[in-house]
């Protein structure tokens, strides 16, 4: 079975609202194994939404729409709909006292307009709005399901749960998907290794997506019961995981922080962290986790000179001979958190963030971090490209799958 | 002059990735006065991405079209749009140095993958992609205009700006939009207090977005020059600030963290904090602004309980006659940081963050902040609701508001 989806609203075509109710969509039908092949956004405009529900409906056998349900002159879907499906929009007085009851529960004044929401196309069925105004539409079209939602997230989401999901139960064909997140390779490198598995037609299907310097690929198997889609998904995780080694960070919905916290956690390491350039980052990644209190225990962002000396117990000299930017005064911060906060890790970052402050030299986007294990300790050299938030991004990243790496050795 | 965006990618169409560079690109075409007239959301298939340059191009002058452009087998906009034209892909050598030029500045390996982003359709030219190895690609069909662009954002948002932001000069009518962003009300109550000013079809239209519990008000004006729109920006402008008076803390694109260090440079004062659940956000947020080392001194992040006592002086008696979630320990901490720091001002939050770790008496999302300015101090205490990201991203905003409000009195 396929799916489309069809967002409206002028808001949406304003960039004043981002549609996440397409992605929810999307996730929930691939849950239940519907495929959404194609998705429209338009604004309220009865052709648009007219010629959007039939190019929909040439390639999908459901279609759901969000948005331009409401008692407003903008709310033009139902308008649309009767237009696309050549029928007249009927009153039901049935829908009229739901309405009305819904605003009596809630000592709402019910304004005139919101009459227009008790209107259905003939031969359609309304769907309840437990949390809203807005009534639900279910209509057919040559065999095809058309639903209307609200374009109010949480109204759309409680109806779509409550009352269209099921219309896909014993769809013939289960869809499982999993992530696995990696850190360390561009996407292209990724791609080059593992080839072949990426052909689209595979299945599972492998695709690759990147936010944050976190490449994530997303396994998604496609079978006739649930317990086959999983052994194809394990086997492809192995595959995967002896293809890219030790970038493979975690899985789902797992971060870089909390990856590295589990491995803290069960090793039973606490960690310090003092951070200049980062300002903070690093530990908020480290403490993002629940229970993070477990193996974090003491963060400094020393700034300032004077702060690396007075909190850290960098020495002045080095800070005067290397610049406060260096190897040495990475190292010293590192040592100074894992000793004074009496941990078993120490990390120390120290670069420029920008735009200001590079030199020849010292460029912009410089960076020292140094992991210092107590025993052992190691200090690397990093320019990362681009803005200030994307230095920072990859600074306290790259910290912690330095860790990472350190803690697997 | 009217466009269509359409956003290429599996990842879209599962739900995996919440497309958001469709609101980007829609909302910097209003800004130049270009109505984006309709979106399509299409995977990686040849003929759905050919398809909808083909629907797109019945509706607009101006096609935008995101991912797709990656060096990967499942990336077919290259493809598509020469297909959609009718014309062959063909090797440009010079963009072909381009690309190999990118991998050898960073030091990096180029896949022999990378060697298809240097393929172009015939007659179609290059956008430069300062950030990424995938160039653009603009051609031109039947007098309109088709633009490819990377998916990835940061890329897509650069070269958007850079390359394409231009061919809409010297359109009609010139719209122009200032944004509000406020902190310390809710959306529905700013609503109340705008009323008939959000009025839609109102010039300029007030909308209302909210993110990361920062509302924000779109004022966007319409007229034949820039001057008028922007002087009916500015009336409106005045009067919202005087509807709404303190919580309108900056314009565009001011974080809270950013005003507050605008206050803090201006009145030459310094900073630090000392941060127990929100583990670095604080900081992290003050430090996000370039040149915050003009401001901010230190910062702490005193997890455990001899954290506060070591770093901070917080006495330990309070600790255990009170607990860590109190008042008089998030005065102490306040205390601490303002001394050890060395500076005019400091910050200390303690709370529950949670999922876990709450009682009767302490729930999750309690929290204590203070602000100590030297000769006075204030300590709040809160209960946010929702997740632990929601409990720390509130907890640093409120700390930051609390801030700014002392420093206005």
């Amino acid at each position: 079975m396929k799916a489309a989806i069809i967002s409206i609203g002028n808001e949406l075509l304003s960039g004043l609202t981002v549609d996440t109710n397409a992605a929810f969509l999307s996730e929930r039908l691939m849950s239940v194994g519907v495929a959404t092949v194609c998705g429209y956004t338009v604004g309220d405009d009865v052709e648009m939404i007219s010629e959007a529900i039939g190019n929909a409906a040439r390639h999908a056998d459901v279609i759901l729409i969000t948005g331009g349900l409401g008692p407003t002159d903008d709310d033009l879907t139902r308008t649309a709909l009767a237009s696309f499906l050549g029928v007249e929009l009927l009153l039901d007085n049935g829908l009229l006292r739901e309405i009305a009851e819904f605003f009596k529960k809630r000592n709402y004044h019910m304004a005139d307009k919101n009459r227009v929401q008790a209107y259905l196309p003939k031969g359609a069925s309304a769907l309840t709005n437990e949390l809203g105004t807005a009534p639900g539409i279910m209509a057919k079209y040559q065999g095809k399901t058309i639903v209307c939602m609200p374009g109010v997230p949480y109204e759309m989401k409680k109806m779509f749960d409550d009352s269209v999901l099921s219309i896909f139960a014993g769809a013939e064909r289960v869809v499982i998907s999993k992530k696995l997140r990696c850190f360390g390779a561009g996407e292209s490198t990724v791609a080059e290794r593992l080839g072949d598995l990426m052909e689209r037609g595979r299945n599972p299907l492998i695709n690759c997506t990147v936010d944050a310097s976190v490449i994530t690929l997303h396994i998604v198997a496609t079978a006739d019961s649930s317990d086959e889609a999983r052994a194809m998904i394990a086997g492809d995780e192995t595959r995967l995981r002896s293809i890219l080694g030790p970038i493979v960070y975690g899985v789902d919905g797992e971060t870089l922080g909390g990856a590295v916290g589990k491995i803290l956690a069960s090793r039973r390491k606490t960690i310090s962290v003092a951070e200049s350039c980062t300002g903070g980052l690093l530990a908020k990644m480290l403490t993002d986790t629940p229970d993070s209190s477990e193996y974090f225990a003491y963060g400094w962002v020393t700034y300032c000179n004077e702060a690396k000396v007075s909190q850290l117990g960098v020495d002045g000299d080095i800070i005067a001979a290397h610049g406060a930017v260096s190897e040495p005064v990475a190292a010293e911060m590192a040592a100074g958190a894992r000793k004074r906060g009496g941990s078993d890790i120490g990390i120390g970052i120290t670069g420029i963030a920008g735009p200001g402050g590079g030199s020849e030299q010292k460029p912009v986007g410089l960076v020292y971090i140094c992991i210092d294990l107590g025993g052992e300790s190691v200090v690397k050299r990093y320019v990362f490209p681009h803005s200030r938030e994307k230095v920072r991004l990859r600074s306290a990243l790259t910290a912690l799958d330095l860790l990472r790496h350190r803690l697997h050795d």
